[in-house]
């Protein structure tokens, strides 16, 4: 959620200074904090909360697109699996005291006669003390220890109209270098390479390094990381998420849902344990490192502490 | 040993089938197999084995000059635990039936009362079927479990004078996933990014993906795996080599000998085990990975199973 790959790229904003003048323009209606939450009934606000989440109020038609079909694609093959979003409102949404920075969160977990643990999905909108904006979109689907088959990770990183950074992955669950039966059966059969490389061939995609070295590390060998800018007389970021990134995030998407997310898998008691103890350091890192200091400088402490207690209770880390 | 790095990335020429055309020009004297065997005395073959080892003959000047410093630096700081090298003549030189093909290997174990496992240099030069010729050198220092410190590895890849893949790491010995604090101490708190970070700036840098998997896996979040390309009023790759691969390749091998070699590291029983346990699985893919079919059709498979057959024995799997 938030940005996992993508810590420590921004110089921290001080929290309480950021400025106003720069007001969003594209979300159609954007209530305050107290407002949103008191719209919200208690009945009906899982359905608002999805409803607000799916709005991709910042980002470009073809991202918006591609957002809603991807979490589309994964709730509706696994609606049998999972239970309805139930954070509290001002966790679905939320902003900042002066307005400028929003967000949402949609977490649904599975079931528990289910593999899937949880479902996430983000998008947060805040303005930059240097006049720009950044927008980042999350889309994560974590398993359980019942399968040691790899999580899901989308997200887009966007602090400009001309270049913007792309994460996709299958994460691995074990130790591959261990276990290179694990790299054959989810990364070579499946033969994931390929739409890293199709994306690599387009003269506006670079690779990405990651300032966090654990995140570099915990990352599969065929995880799509790179920087996508827009060349003089080549495609704009629009075009590239269009017709490049879209269809390969899809591809890789496909490959989760049918051969991970859907697939039966044996796993024995003591894998599980493993299993159970590498998520759960995964997940606190993600946490340590994603939800730091940036994130209490772009919402305020209370707000930020009280949606990192949301995500500590869905991780159950 | 050998190529580390670049499996897969040739087609298979058929074994007995290499050109001999186009004689390798660079080696001053190219002995036979048979020959250069015979002119090897038991006593002094070991010196022997070096020389013609740290000759480099197929190699540019600056590279030549980079490898032999490498090699120097590390035999002069560690003499003092480092036993001779002790394989024998046809397997410090050998050659195809043909002679088109030609290679060295200088191995030397340490000290049992040494945290060094072996130091391993080779280089190895190839006709290939389609009329150019492969260059690869290799320089690998291997630590024992009686420390976790990473082992240094380096390889340069040739096969263009306008083209050279390039690969420089200190290799975790730990799942850095479950230990961030071994990323923190062995890749932060030296800043083993920043020689990566300053090769990535030239125009003639381009990140390399290895189209083995495991290969991707198995290097640390700092490996410098890049093809250097010469550009049209660019530098050459000589000057790539002299000017900026050598520093970096300096700097990193500095790290390696002040931080990981001569540091003393306290590592219990379990973790010795462990230690142990991965470098075998490491070691073993290593050379199934890359001694395989391109070896036995570069060497003929009696020359092939000799060299893997020592080079296992060294390897200890």
């Amino acid at each position: 959620m938030l940005p996992v790959i993508f810590p420590h790229t921004l110089h921290s904003p001080p929290a309480p200074c950021l400025p106003c003048s720069s007001k969003p323009q594209l979300l159609p209606s954007r209530p305050s904090f107290r407002a949103a939450s008191a719209s919200f009934s208690m009945e009906s606000h899982s359905n608002q909360g999805r409803t607000k989440f799916m709005e991709f109020p910042y980002f470009s038609a073809p991202h918006k697109r591609l957002m809603v079909d991807l979490v589309s694609t994964v709730e509706t093959r696994l609606a049998s699996q999972l239970l309805p979003c139930t954070l509290p409102p001002d966790v679905q949404y939320y902003q900042n005291e002066s307005g400028t920075n929003h967000a949402t969160l949609h977490i649904r977990s599975g079931l528990t006669s289910s593999p899937i643990d949880f479902i996430l999905g983000s998008w947060l909108h805040c303005q930059l003390p240097t006049g720009g904006a950044l927008n980042i979109t999350s889309f994560f689907s974590y398993l359980n220890p019942s399968t040691n088959a790899p999580h899901f990770l989308l997200e887009f990183f966007q602090s400009s109209p001309t270049s913007l950074v792309f994460f996709l992955d299958l994460l691995p669950r074990k130790d591959v270098v261990l276990h290179p039966d694990y790299l054959q059966t989810f990364y070579e059969d499946t033969q994931l390479d390929a739409p890293r490389q199709k994306l690599e061939k387009l003269a506006e995609v670079k690779p990405y390094f990651s300032p966090s070295l654990y995140i570099r590390s915990f990352v599969s060998p065929t995880a799509v990381l790179v920087r996508i800018e827009a060349q003089d007389g080549g495609l704009s970021v629009e075009e590239v998420i269009e017709n490049h990134v879209g269809p390969v995030a899809k591809e890789v998407l496909g490959i989760w849902l049918d051969q991970c997310a859907c697939a039966k898998r044996e796993v024995g008691e003591n894998e599980r344990g493993e299993l159970k103890k590498r998520d759960d350091v995964i997940k606190r890192n993600a946490i340590e490192l994603d939800l730091g200091s940036n994130f209490r400088s772009w919402f305020g402490a209370d707000t930020a502490d009280r949606v990192i207690g949301a995500i500590r209770e869905a991780y159950r880390v």
